[in-house]
This record gives structure tokens, sequence and C-alpha cells, in this order.
């Protein structure tokens, strides 16, 4: 039986999905028996509709064409405003159609509510595109991971600062002149502020978080650092001194005091697997009690990309409608009675780099060190490399420190009149020892 | 409603699934309404069953016991032994049995008659454990990716021989040294010949290829070629001169004249993706047309990953049993009537390292360059760096060359008797520039 769909949102990835649909029959009528038809698709931009040369009756400007349709079983909303897609999402549900999305803001803030409802209305959700784009890392996680217990998620879930930090790394540009090439090279929006400032990742490991605890992780429990605060000097500092490599990192860490969902920057070895992911990829690192470590990687961006998940999505949501189970076998087990408590990060502890600018006085690396030691902050080592005419800062990374302590130690040393320019701390990832 | 099922094999892998279903049941429960129940486990050794402390009338040597109970209806057959697994196999689908495989050598060289007979008789037959172990690569390509042509895979499969490589590059170990380490620990069995003649890779790819491809590909057809012939001072000239890493690598490549599916040592550029997967780790590369390049990376052997991968699959069969779907939706695609044709090696092209071992004699280098040029190889940097009392080998890289003609043109070399020992080659995986 023909399932029929309903695509609404023609932008970049629902005018591949489209595409896709229409021109991978092929590969389509074999895994759904009588295959997909694009029955209506909907946007209120008529002239994208105009550009894609549909069969006649196809294009609407009213969604809710497509929801009193009675054929159509499962509609894709591609919408990126979240409002609108929280709204149609819901009827949808309400018009017992399933639904494909890529839209990860509404997944991370609105997780509960959605699943709650789709769960009364018997519908399916599914949303592979929202995380890493064509990399099948929720399905990997939600099945292919299934009997295991995930207890580290770390992952580099946004390629256009991925990208702006790789060119930094490479080639010494500086954070405006690595934004500016990543605009160039198609990789950040004229506007990429939600790159920057970490909460595209934010969106990505909140849902990640959802698809793994039972219970509702909340967008707003998610701590959210960008990495407009980074510094050229700092990545090369710690480059040429460490060896380390700067990312911007998502991390769920389950630990015996609760879970830390969290985004900002982090150095890492530069012999770490997530080292490697460059440029605009994504890399997803996943630890299962008995599978280990296990990493899906790829272009977490691009119209075929996304398009690609959205429409593996549909063949097995239509394949499920086909055979009469959809809604049947649940694809996430919500529980949405609760949420998870998300660790605070002023109680979390990491090793800390950390670069002082001060006056030129003697004394001055006692008073900080003095400082750090009172808020049990040990420094396991510590840099400050004269150059004729240069203004030398002084490089530590510290040994693990409670993230409330540090900062209170930052601020009594920074108000000390000892210290020219806001003292610089990134955080280590893993425990490094450092020779 | 609760399924039962049979574990036939309760070695390394079936102990350990044994394990994950019992100690599992809140995440299987969840997933699988009425839960999963383990009726029988069956091994020859009757010693592994009184290990486990198993429930009375749980354990039988015999596996008709498992046949004939009409209440199991899914059994995962994790015997080592070919031709065993096979014939039971066979006879567990005649029993109108699902089943649940890590036989990598079974599918590879059975694919067609497996899944013919599977289909006659309505049964599904699920084997992720087979490729990666615990890396859900082959869900990842067959549903994450089902959109996608896939036009190319490169994976480093076999986690014992990437483990000696490693060790041979980093602490420069021979290969009998790097051979003991990886037995000391414990990633290659005392007798770990498949990995070393790249016969288990070879497995694994013919398996990936039977994933992708409709029509199957014969593993008779797979090019093999293992790492015993490598050297330590190959594997380092190619570090010190090109920085180029070393990998058994699989691959399969489609192009407009037909398939590679090929297993050879190749050279890697040191910043290539495939190069950071190091150790025992296995990494799969899998490029589709809408998705771009995915990799699926983890650890590809030992009991927990395997076992994760076989509890995974383990768990949709069972879902898809309790909802009278399985045998109904696919799982393979699978066109038996006809085979993938592979293309030879000979007729393939790469670019080629090469080192001479010559007599010490004017007018060497000059006749060698001569007849690799009769045959159309043509050399790309050419180096013979002399050190005091040192045999000075000759190193070259060539351009793309016919694998058969460089075969031809190096055998007229070797028996010109200007060669003292025969001339080694080893390929590049990617076109390279030499700097």
């Amino acid at each position: 039986m023909t399932v029929n769909i309903g695509i609404i949102g023609l932008g970049t990835v629902g005018g591949g999905v489209y595409d896709m649909l229409v021109n991978r029959s092929d590969r389509i009528n074999e895994r759904v028996n009588g295959g997909i038809r694009v029955k209506k698709v909907c946007d209120i931009r008529e002239d994208l509709g105009k550009d894609m040369n549909l069969p006649p009756g196809v294009f609407t400007k009213d969604y809710r064409d497509i929801l009193n349709d009675s054929e159509i079983s499962l509609v894709a909303v591609l919408t990126g405003n979240t409002k609108v897609a929280l709204k149609i999402i819901n009827e949808c549900f309400e018009n017992s159609k399933h639904v494909v999305t890529a839209n990860k803001a509404l997944l991370a803030g609105h997780w509960k509510e959605i699943f709650k409802k789709a769960s009364e209305c018997n519908s399916i959700l599914y949303f592979e595109a929202s995380v890493g784009s064509g990399i099948p890392v929720i399905q990997g996680i939600n099945e292919g991971m299934a009997a295991n217990r995930i207890d580290r998620v770390k992952g580099v879930l946004n390629g256009t600062t991925n990208y702006m930090l790789t060119r930094m790394e490479k080639e010494g540009l500086t954070m405006q002149e690595a934004e500016k090439a990543a605009i160039e090279a198609g990789f950040a929006e004229p506007d990429s502020s939600a790159d920057i400032n970490g909460l595209d990742a934010a969106h990505k490991i909140c849902v990640l978080a959802n698809v793994i605890f039972k219970t509702p992780v909340n967008l707003d429990d998610v701590y959210c650092e960008g990495i407009s605060g980074l510094e050229l000097q700092d990545i090369k500092l710690a480059k040429e001194m460490f060896g380390f490599d700067i990312k911007l990192l998502s991390v769920i860490n389950v630990t015996s005091k609760g879970v830390e969902v969290r985004v900002h920057p982090s150095f890492l070895p530069s012999g770490d697997v997530l080292s490697g992911v460059k440029d605009e990829y994504n890399g997803i690192l996943v630890r299962g009690d008995a599978s280990g470590e296990v990493m899906f990687y790829g272009k977490g961006a691009g119209r075929y990309p996304a398009a690609s998940a959205v429409v593996s999505d549909i063949i097995y949501v239509a394949q499920k409608i086909n055979y009469g189970i959809a809604g049947k076998i649940p694809f996430m087990y919500t529980d949405t009675s609760g949420s998870t408590p998300v660790l605070d990060m002023e109680n979390l502890s990491f090793q800390y780099y950390l670069r002082f600018k001060t006056i030129d006085k003697p004394g001055v690396l006692s008073t900080i060190s003095g400082v750090l030691g009172k808020y049990n902050v040990s420094i396991l080592s510590c840099y400050q490399k004269g150059r004729a005419g240069e203004e030398v800062p002084i490089v530590m990374v510290t040994h693990r420190a409670l993230e409330g302590n540090l900062k209170k130690a930052l601020r009594e040393i920074d108000e000390m009149g000892i210290i020219k320019k806001k003292t610089v701390f990134i955080r280590l990832e893993s425990d490094m020892e450092i020779y």
C-alpha cells in the first residue's frame, strides 16, 4: 500500500527531502511496499513551490490542507521556526499523523510536551536529522546500542565552530577571520550566533540526553558556553606547550553524584580520537558498558546529509505504517512524569588551563599561587617564557579543582590590582599529565 | 508476550549474550513487551553449562532440543565452526525459527544460500556482530543510510592486525614482536593466521559488500592480501619520507568499470581519518551520495562488544516477533538470482610505494626506471639516502599505474640480476602528492 506523505517547509532540507523521495523510488519501493508518494507539500513562500516544478495540486500555502487530508499518514515537518513547528506537530498528532522532523531546538525545548502528546495520540516522531545530520547516531544509540547502559557522550556537534577552530589552529586565523572564512565556505550563516554561543550544540546534546535517559533533561539545565571568549593565543600556547587541541565539546557524563550535561570549549590531548574530527565534520563518541566507546562521524550539516537522515526516517516510519504497527512499537522510551536532575556546573571538577596577564612586578606569581592554593586549586605546571619586548603571560595547568572554587580564586586574583586583563580559563576534558 | 529464545554455542560471545539477557531485563522489557526468556542453551561442552549456574532444564548438549521446542521462536547461533553453524541455521529456518548470528565466515561464504533459505522459510537473519562487533555498522548502512547509494567503504576491520601495526609504527616492534605483544594483550589468539593473512577482514568486507549490493558478492572474488609481507623498515621509511601511515584496509569501491572489493595493506596520509583508528579499534568509513562520508568506530572484538550487538539484534527481532511482523519486513534486500561481478585486481590502478634492494653498481637506477617506464609506471618521487656502512635501498612513490603492469615490471626488474632481494611494493589508498 502506497504511503502518502506531506512535507511542511521547503527550505534547504525540505527541498532536498522532496528531491530524494522523488528520485530514489527504486531504493524506497524496495523497503516500502507500494512506495511513498509525496501527496502535498506546503510552504508560506509560494515562490519556493514554483521553483520546484511540482505536479498540479501538490503545492499548498496552507498546512491545514495536509492535516485535513485523511490519506496522508506521515508528515515531514521541516520548518525552522520552533514555535510554528511545535504548533504544527501537535496538530499532526491530533489528526492521527506520524511525524518526522529535523528541528533540534524544538525537541530540546519541548521534549516532554511533544512525547506526551505523541503517546496520547498513538503517533510516532522520528528525528534522526536533528543531531549530526546524515550520521545515524540517534538510531545507533537507541537501537544499535539498545542493550547498553550509556554513561558518557562526548561530541563535536557543531560544524560551524569546528570549522572555525580548525582554521584557527591550522592557519593561525583570528576568531573574526575564522568566522568570515566559515561564511565564505558556506559553513556558517551570515548570523551564526547560535553556533558561536553554543546554543546549537546545547540543543543537540539535550536531544541526545533525552534519547539516553528515560526521564527528560530540560534544556535550561544544560550548561552552555560558546567559543566567543577564546583567543588565538590560547589555542597556540596550549598547542605549543602541552600539545592540546581545542574543541567545542558537548558532554553527557554520568557520575555517582548525578548527570553532567554541558557544552563548552575544551582542550583535548592531540592523540584523542575526537581531535581527529576536523573542519566542518561532527563526531559523537558514545560509551556503552558492553560495547565500549563507539564513535559516529560525518558531515553534521548540509542539504543532502540532512535529507539523507529525514528520508531514512520516512522510510522506516512508512514501513511501520504499512504493517500497521506505527505508534504500537515505541521509538523513544520516555517517562514524562519527571525530569533527570542535572548537576550544577559549579560543583563539577576539571583540570584547567589558565592564562594570567599580570603587571610586571616581583612576587606576582607567588601571590597568584597563594590565592589558588587558598581555594584548593593546585598547580600542575606553570610557564612564563619571556621574549624581548613582549608582554609575557603566565600560563598554568592545574590539577583537578572544583569549578566553583576556581572561579572564586580567579575573581579574587582579578581584583587584586596585579592583573591587566581578565584571566582566561579553559577546561581540559580528559585528565592529562603534562611532560 | 514473552519471546522464548535459544542460544547455541556458549563460548566467549554466547556466554556474554546469556549474561546480558539475564542481567538487563529492565532495558529489554521496555523494548520487548513481556520480555525475553532464555529457554534453552546448548553446547557440546557440558562443562561450560555447569560453569554458568543455569536453572535446571535450560542446558542441553543436543541442539535439536532447541529446534524441536515450538515455544522457541528465535535462536542465537554462536558457534564458531562454520560448517556446523550453516547446518544449524538451515535447520532453524526449516523449523520456522528466526536467527541471530555473529559468524562472518559463514555469511561471507554462504550468503546466497542462507538468504535464499531464509526467504523460503519466512525467517529473518540478523548479524550485526559479524562486522565491527559492538559498532552498529550493519544497521547504520542498511537503515540509517537507507536512502543513499553507497559507492565506497574503507575499513579497518581487523583489530588484531591493527594493534600489531600500531605497535610497529609507534614503538618500532618487528612483525614477530608485534604478534607476540598482541597475544599478550589478549588481542590475538595463539593462532592468529586468519587475522594476519587478511581472511578475517575479507570475510567482513564481503559481508558489507553483500549488505550494500543487492546481488551477492562471492567471497572467492574478494582480493585478499595480509600483512605478513610487511617489514618494519618500510613502515618506518614511508613514515619518515612521506608521512604515510600503514593500515590493513578493506575496501569496496564502485567505479564506472565495476566494483572493487579488496583487502591489503595500504599507506594513508597521516591526517586521514582512518589513520586515527589505532590499536585494537575498528573504523569503517562509508560514503553515501547524500550523506557524504560517515564513519563508524569502536572496539571490533571482545566478549561484551560482540554480545552488545547480538543482544541488540535479539531485541529487535523479538520486537518484530511480538508484533507478528518478523519475516514480513525484510531485513536484507538480497536478490539471490545473480552475482555482482567484482573487478580483477590486475586491472585496477594505484599509486605504489616501492623499495628496491639493489647491488651497488652504477646505472642501476636508470635501468630500473627504464623498465618501469616501459610498462607505463611513472615515478613521482625517488629517494636513495646513503648512510655509512648501510645497505641503501632505493625508495620510490609512483604515479597511478595498472597493477598488472606494475607486477610485470617488477618481475622483469627482479630477474635482471641487479636486485638482491625481492622488491617490496605497497599500495597507496588515496592519491597523494609528495612534497
